[in-house]
């Protein structure tokens, strides 16, 4: 499901020394530098990191800062955090921003241990919780659902209940139908529920009221907080599908969001990336490679075709 | 800060023999469970149990239900019970009786760490979430609390921020001075915050406004809402005094409440419940061991008597 192409063994002594060679003398060898880490895993990375700094007395991250610009040194230096770290950063300049969809992203497309996982490295790295910041980062009724999709510890079983979903979906439907968006009820349900069981509840009211879930909440004059439950729905319905729309939007809306693109290629390309291309070439027609490659140029394309395992382009 | 009095080394062999033999014949020998079981540590009492089911094919927790009953059973069954699966078999029988009190104590006192343990005891033991437990047992605001108390990792460390501190005693102190103890801005504060970053900012809001938080919260239609605010002010300043006072309600107040002497009792005999008992002491004026054997009688009082570390009564 990677999309990454990696030895299974890489020389971490070789690879530090071919890096520190790349940044060397007047130009930077950008290729180079792709050649070596687009090709490595992320633990390869992690090593090469380490050897470097003991090697050459500084950091690899800080050298890549002096070496690479604008969106291929961004790409680089996500690619090059650990990925619970990466999730880290992405969600405080997400929270910089106020983007709540990234929020939402980062908190339900991942299991409940990979979540956790996140919020550890989040706290070692800023001293404070996940959930602290972005309470105090939003209000009303989207700071209650967001904080509850960053807090709870949801149960990961694939089991599911088909009266619960029933009953679920009768209250979802209700509180809908009455346009009654912020009802705590959808707010408990969505953000305590397992991901399985939702999954079933939101089947139930598709077959029982006609429509999807999603499709049903329309129009509110909060549109952040309506926006918020689609994501929601859409992450924890299916993580990939929501990827893969992230990325069509990034490229296909007037204005490439470079952001959105590195973070879904390089958050994926070890993990189901490839089942993202499956999923892209399936509604877009286009392989995600040839889009990427339209939208993207320079170093930066060259980058993220090859962690997208793209080799001949 | 343990009471248990507990040999370094145990024979689990001879102590599931010792038990079996207790129990076996007409009468129950309570007081050769008591002399086993009152001695060992967590540790050897799960590997009494593992013993004892594959000498005798039977489960011990079986044969002690057949064996003992009232208080003296719901002890013994509680303190055999490995510490995370206990507090979740507490909060299971919390959320039925919507003891709102005893949901703040198992997720208030604990660490995020031990929290988290806990939560995966309770679904490991009950096939679904704590969150989502306790988010369908109780509705509005003080659902709204509780949910986040037990969901929300917090962070551990001892460092304060007085800024933030300051900041955010004003915030309570204008929600409580208008009487709007239902305020977001209260539960979010109460709710995210690090433990210590929370006392500093208590103890701001002594200095700065003349009196301690807790009691300027006073009167409100929602009693128990505000007395879930207490509760969890209580937990956060100080778990050892929140639980020694709620043994003193449990046993000055009429009516002896057993569970509650109970729960605090074995959940603490292997932690802090020396801390509890010096705390006690200093508030009553009599040893704990006095009110304990004043309140409970025969096995039941002579097994919580061991366990708290007072061999000759």
């Amino acid at each position: 499901m990677a999309t990454l192409i990696a030895p299974e063994h890489a020389d971490h002594f070789a690879d530090a020394e071919a890096l520190h060679k790349a940044c060397q003398g007047w130009g930077t060898d950008e290729k180079g530098i792709i050649e070596v880490i687009g090709h490595r895993n992320s633990a390869q990375r992690k090593l090469i990191k380490e050897t470097y700094e003991q090697q050459y007395s500084e950091k690899l991250g800080h050298r890549f800062e002096k070496e690479l610009s604008g969106d291929f040194e961004r790409a680089v230096y996500r690619w090059m955090l650990e990925p619970y770290e990466r999730e880290a950063v992405l969600a405080n300049v997400a929270l910089k921003k106020s983007d709540y969809q990234v929020i939402i992203e980062l908190s339900c497309t991942p299991s409940a241990e990979e979540l956790l996982a996140f919020k550890r490295a989040y706290q070692a790295r800023y001293l404070h919780s996940l959930e602290e910041d972005v309470a105090s980062h939003f209000t009303g009724d989207l700071r209650k659902l967001l904080l509850l999709l960053v807090s709870v510890y949801r149960y990961e079983s694939e089991a599911t209940n088909a009266t619960l979903a029933e009953a679920e979906a009768e209250i979802l439907h209700k509180c809908i139908k009455d346009k009654e968006y912020h009802h705590d009820e959808i707010i408990r349900i969505l953000t305590t529920r397992s991901k399985a069981q939702l999954v079933a509840t939101f089947y139930r009211f598709r077959d029982a009221y006609g429509t999807p879930i999603a499709k049903s909440i329309v129009g509110d004059k909060d549109q952040d907080y309506v926006s918020a439950l689609h994501t929601a729905i859409r992450c924890i319905k299916s993580p990939q599908k929501y990827l893969e729309r992230v990325l069509s939007d990034a490229m296909h809306k007037r204005g490439t969001d470079e952001d959105a693109i590195t973070r879904v290629i390089v958050t994926r390309a070890e993990k189901d990336l490839a089942k993202i291309k499956e999923l892209f070439y399936k509604r877009n027609s286009e392989t995600l490679e040839h889009a990427v490659a339209k939208e993207t140029r320079g170093d930066y394309e060259k980058f993220l075709l090859t962690i997208m395992g793209a080799e001949h382009h």
